[in-house]
């Protein structure tokens, strides 16, 4: 290969306080490295834009260790592989896994899978509908919350990349899907366009445990939660006997810098025999090809629609990263380096 | 039968804030009542002295409705039918089920069950170790928690009823059983007499994360919790990926008087993919002969000890109550009253 020698990065200069900060998140020139033994040089194409890079970037245990100030924030990314020092790649494969925010990286190769484009494939398509973003919403709902036909599946940020996936798998799973989500707009998305048959406006409701209630008459009997919060507690007063919680994720307390304590209608966990399941989609690595495999077959037949933004330039990641938080993205979120 | 006209009760006269006291439940006598289609009149030998019934006194939603002010406190009874318009009982039968602290109790006989005594059984084991109490950690333990042998079975409150039988069947099961309880002489009956392989007695431990972990090298696969609160937050730090709690109880919030957080590490649920199930034994009654019959086994071969504490007179149970509160119960607490 030819050497790059230059290699723009973002590094975390230090923790964030809330949003993280261009203080915080510092563009750095530097050098591309050389992998060791097991690792792999890749070129990124893409970086996928999530909700868990903020939580990355604190210094409370996470299901992945905090990012070390001084390293580049840590991205699933997709990209082409130049060099390789691990058995499963080769040159010029695409690969998908755990980079960072970075034109280049150096990365343990067990952290990347080989990717192979089928025919009408797009690259970014394996960091939305086919990679973890696709398979967190088919996993946590099928294997976690587990929906019978007829039940009532509770989804919050349900215009969301994960959001708006679970709820339509629970319509092809012949359950009533009702979503939450942050603007009438987003509301009458989900409705009108992937079929949900109820949503709910969380920033117009004065009261979220009446509104849970109308919009879910029969209760809830699975919720497929993103948010936690006001909107968890909240769900907790309007479940079902048995009801399962999928705890996917907690992005109202992502960017807090107090404590955030657990919901206050915890009891009701017992009060219902309900049950919180916390769920890593990474557990179902071993299941992804499978998955991938159904979740085409749902996009070919028309019955799943998702949409993807993309932001262009390193420079602007964070900026497209902070979008996340205050609800303006629209579609999942990646940001396209040039070729 | 002869017809008794006095019946002291102990009614709610208002809800307590914190520790309930003497002016919330107050002795009054009243009159024997006549039961309806579908009731039973006892006459109450045993009440069954448990936690749960201070969250009855209180408004909040509970896994059964709240005592109306007026109404005598409800409690577990054992007791002899004197008459019946239920089809399962007919006078001079034993019953045991949901009654109230009342000399007489009328009460759906859908809430009651009978008992028939076998050989060397006595009548307030079906409050101890064959009811609730002893087939709360039997079910909770076995359908719930689910250890399997080699693992880590962590308990609050276990040198209470429930919380010592749940350590022996753990021990049973060819687990680790390590049991937190509020004094060293607890802790030494725990371990010495009752075969824990360790102890912690959280009101001398200045850090419960670190003490948890010492007593649990191995992480935490199964945390039986009757506490939650400060206790449950240390656990979820402890915990193993795919650990399971199993929410039996939270008696460390019953006397608040201000809304009780979460478990402010909620967040270690999904990042440990642990599950939490809140669960009723109530859920298992059709479940509760063969519970029994185990548990009926493992008494006789002397793989189960247990303790009751008895005390006399309608009189003196709202203190006898009170005595679980600050820990100073020994064993499974009952009111016994004159035959």
């Amino acid at each position: 290969m030819s050497e790059p020698q230059k290699n723009r990065r973002l590094i975390l200069e230090r923790r964030p306080q809330g949003i993280a900060t261009h203080q915080d998140v510092v563009l750095r020139e530097g050098v591309v490295g050389t992998p060791g033994d097991g690792q792999i040089l890749i070129r990124n194409h893409f970086f996928s834009i999530d909700p868990a890079i903020r939580d990355w970037m604190s210094e409370r245990p996470s299901y992945l260790p905090s990012i070390r100030i001084g390293d580049p924030v840590r991205s699933t990314v997709i990209g082409e592989v130049l060099e390789s020092r691990h058995p499963n790649f080769t040159p010029g494969q695409l690969a998908v896994g755990i980079g960072g925010w970075e034109e280049y990286s150096v990365a343990d190769g067990g952290y990347f899978f080989p990717v192979e484009l089928q025919p009408g494939d797009e690259e970014q398509q394996y960091l939305s509908i086919y990679g973890a973003v696709g398979l967190t919403p088919y996993f946590g709902l099928l294997e976690v919350g587990k929906p019978k036909e007829g039940e009532t599946v509770l989804i919050s940020a349900a215009a969301g990349a994960v959001g708006s996936l679970a709820g339509q798998i629970a319509r092809i799973k012949g359950c009533r899907a009702v979503g939450i989500a942050g603007s009438d707009e987003k509301c009458r998305w989900i409705v009108e366009e992937l079929g949900f048959d109820a949503a709910i406006n969380y920033r117009t409701e004065a009261d979220m445990v009446t509104a849970i209630g109308r919009a879910c008459p029969q209760g809830v009997d699975v919720y497929f939660d993103n948010v936690g919060g006001e909107i968890l507690d909240a769900t907790l007063l309007n479940l079902n006997k048995d009801a399962r919680i999928v705890f996917c994720g907690a992005i109202s307390s992502y960017n807090s810098t107090e404590p955030v304590p657990g919901p206050y209608n915890f009891w009701q966990i017992l009060a219902r025999s309900a049950t919180v399941e916390g769920y890593l989609v990474s557990d179902y690595l071993d299941q992804f090809p499978g998955g991938i495999a159904q979740m085409r077959q749902w996009v070919s037949e028309g019955r799943l629609q998702y949409r993807e933004q993309i932001v262009d330039g390193l420079e602007n990641t964070l900026d497209a990263f902070n979008l996340l938080f205050d609800g303006r993205n629209e579609g999942k979120l990646m940001v396209r380096l040039p070729r």
